[in-house]
């Protein structure tokens, strides 16, 4: 018979705030972890936790199916999946969103990872595709795939995150969604590419360069202006993601890549470059993704995508089954450079546990943070609150809220305010295990 | 008129070795790189590498489609596949083979992981699969994938490679095929699981137990005996690859990661772990992983993937087309842990210069190297040479195949020698810029 371990023993392990917070190494060395695991017989003869005897299902007794060439998902994951909002494709943006609650490690799998597009997902040929970097340089150049494959390359991990990822926590009422509705337009990869700064080598910089207008090839042609400090410091246009070549949503075949700075800026399809002495003010940066403040000025030409993190599970949609030990997970990020500390509340933020951050903390990157949890079976609000190493801390909503706004209307990219919004996300657990988005 | 760049003008870069290898920071800050990129017109008007006129292609006037739930590459990208040598699902064991002449990073996606079954891919429900484990053990316990969700987890970016990849360079003569056919049996992800010590600290250890039986729940059942130090060091319960959950030819819903350790340990679908005081001496440990050395020994029970590394760019199949700079890539590696340093040859060995290594070094996953190269028309021989943390160095062929044997039969996985090849790989570049496969 089994039977199924449901406490800690007389073990006490250290509480390192309220609510049953524990140190994150509390349970190492411990042997009593309860996460539900049930006894077995002693000859291990494979008793399951609900004691139904086992036997060899159908696939220990046959031979399992093809090997494809390109692998997908095991079918039982049909439901990890992007939520997209246009599923019909109809003559305005797209959104897919990631579904971070399903995750785990820093890595966002290419099927996976966020899109966005005002038109579309094009269909480039890279054989025609051209980049062009022209304007204020000295020697205006064009580069095929081809040739940029035998330039210097560089790899690195980092986040993309739409300026308008969060947006619905402006509403003044905290909309009940999961992780994936709320936080969904950011993702994290491995980008490989050629600098930019390596390519205005190639065509040399006039002084008076300041700005560089960047276009994408595709239908919206879709246009930012980019500092020429930034294209110098760790632009790159980028092919690969993932080890394989970029996948359409994300801007095949090679995309801006500016590590840090809003989605929209990180221009897809990138196809001109073009340095001027002074920013393009193009639609998309003065009304698509622009911020206004409650005194009525814009927030633009503001860029960087701030500290930030979010708990992925426990999360709407996960319920708690029994009272007992979990693991709270997120991910944690800043446009700035490196995150130094993530602090995890379970009372709603009265007090504070620090969780552990997983090596490799790598720059402008994803950062899975953990932190055992003990649940009690009562209420509780989780929190998570990151800092960077910029000394930057993620806000208190009611901190960001006075300064940003906040809105009774539909939250949407788009509307405002719905920009940068960056403050703590709180998830509500009730006495029955559920998890709902609230205020706190 | 577009002109091509087709020299280095004036400028003289570093050499570090013979035949126009460079030194790996040679290029930057020179703006003169010659990798083909065509001048256009001081407008910018797009005039292209090949001088036609360059109009809006489709793409750009007409709104792209819709955006998938699982977004996958582009149909360009058709050819960017495992090659799967049983494509029929006869029975027998299948591989499907990386890429990776067609990748750039150090992370594989998961499409293109490289796949081994020996009785095809099962398709297990992720909720009737348990994982026991029993044996020398206080208390033997049943796990749920549920079960294991709730316990401390660990991220960690890794390689696993098959003991038989890279079997085709025991050939006495140098088998003409590309990365993916010679070296496509290694791949690294961010894998994502609960330390399998954490698990033994539930279940206890009994003192006299020194060995883990541990089976798959595919219908091979395939059975490897891990010694139970490297259970408690870094072996893991794995169920998230790159982020989503394992695919099926990774081992759905879980498997067990040796970090370093030959593939098949890394024992997919893992169902039962049972403590025991020696070896099983399983089927597939004495007889298909095993390796007969020339003196009629086995190298039996000798885990670990020693220090390698290759070419991925030039290689087989990616023939260079004009005279100039090329950047030199690959892939290096160690189950013992960090790589330390990559040197390159251009002249088969008579000289060599330092390849940059790509920030982050990891242990035991893949680090890749690049190292800019000019061409200068004439022959060439390829060759890149690993070191590792441990002081290890990667053989020459001629000392390595001394020691451990060559073969004039076609080279096989099962047949022998066939297990453990680490020794240096070369690339011989003909006048007409066609790459082949060459021993040197």
């Amino acid at each position: 018979m089994a039977k199924r371990r449901t406490d800690l023993g007389a073990y006490q392990p250290e509480i390192v705030a309220g609510n049953g917070l524990l140190h994150r190494r509390a349970l190492l060395g411990r042997g009593m972890m309860l996460a539900g695991a049930a006894a077995t017989g002693v000859d291990g003869s494979l008793t399951s936790a609900a004691a139904e005897p086992m036997v060899d299902p159908a696939w220990t007794n046959a031979p399992g199916s093809l090997m494809l060439p390109y692998q997908v998902p095991s079918r039982f994951e049909k439901d990890v999946v992007r939520a997209v909002d246009n599923p019909n494709n109809l003559p305005r943006n797209t959104r897919a969103r990631t579904p971070h609650h399903l995750l785990n490690g820093i890595i966002t799998p290419n099927g996976l990872h966020f899109t966005i597009c005002h038109g579309g997902v094009p269909d480039i040929d890279p054989a025609q595709h051209r980049l062009v970097i022209h304007g204020l340089v000295k020697r205006p150049l064009v580069f095929t795939l081809e040739d940029l494959a035998r330039y210097p390359k560089v790899s690195r991990i980092g986040f993309v995150e739409c300026g308008g990822n969060s947006a619905p926590l402006f509403s003044n009422t905290p909309i009940q969604a999961n992780v994936t509705a709320l936080h969904g337009l950011a993702s994290c990869s491995e980008w490989t590419g050629v600098l930019l700064s390596t390519l205005l080598e190639e065509t040399g910089i006039d002084p008076k360069a300041k700005w560089i207008i960047a276009e994408g090839a595709d239908s919206p042609r879709l246009t930012r202006s980019v500092p020429v400090a930034k294209a110098l410091d760790d632009a790159m246009i980028a092919m690969y993601q993932n080890g394989e070549r970029i996948q359409p949503g994300q801007g095949y075949p090679m995309r801006l890549w500016l590590p840090g700075y809003e989605g929209n800026m990180n221009v897809k399809y990138i196809r001109r470059l073009q340095l001027t002495d002074q920013p393009t003010m193009s639609y998309y940066e003065s009304r698509t993704y622009s911020q206004i403040l409650p005194d009525g000025k814009a927030y633009r030409f503001y860029f960087l995508q701030e500290v930030k993190s979010f708990i992925t599970s426990p999360s709407p949609g996960l319920a708690l089954k029994d009272p007992g030990i979990y693991e709270v997970t997120g991910v944690a990020y800043s446009g700035t450079g490196r995150i130094t500390k993530v602090m995890i509340s379970a009372d709603g933020g009265q007090s504070w546990g620090e969780a552990a951050l997983q090596d490799p903390v790598l720059p402008k990157a994803f950062t899975r943070f953990r932190m055992p949890w003990r649940w009690n079976g009562g209420p509780a609000v989780l929190q998570s609150r990151a800092w960077d190493e910029g000394g930057n801390v993620q806000p208190l909503r009611a901190d960001f809220v006075a300064l940003r706004g906040q809105t009774s209307r539909p939250p949407d990219v788009g509307a405002f305010p719905s920009q940068h919004f960056n403050a703590i996300t709180s998830w509500g657990v009730s006495n029955r295990g559920e998890v709902n988005h609230v205020y706190a």
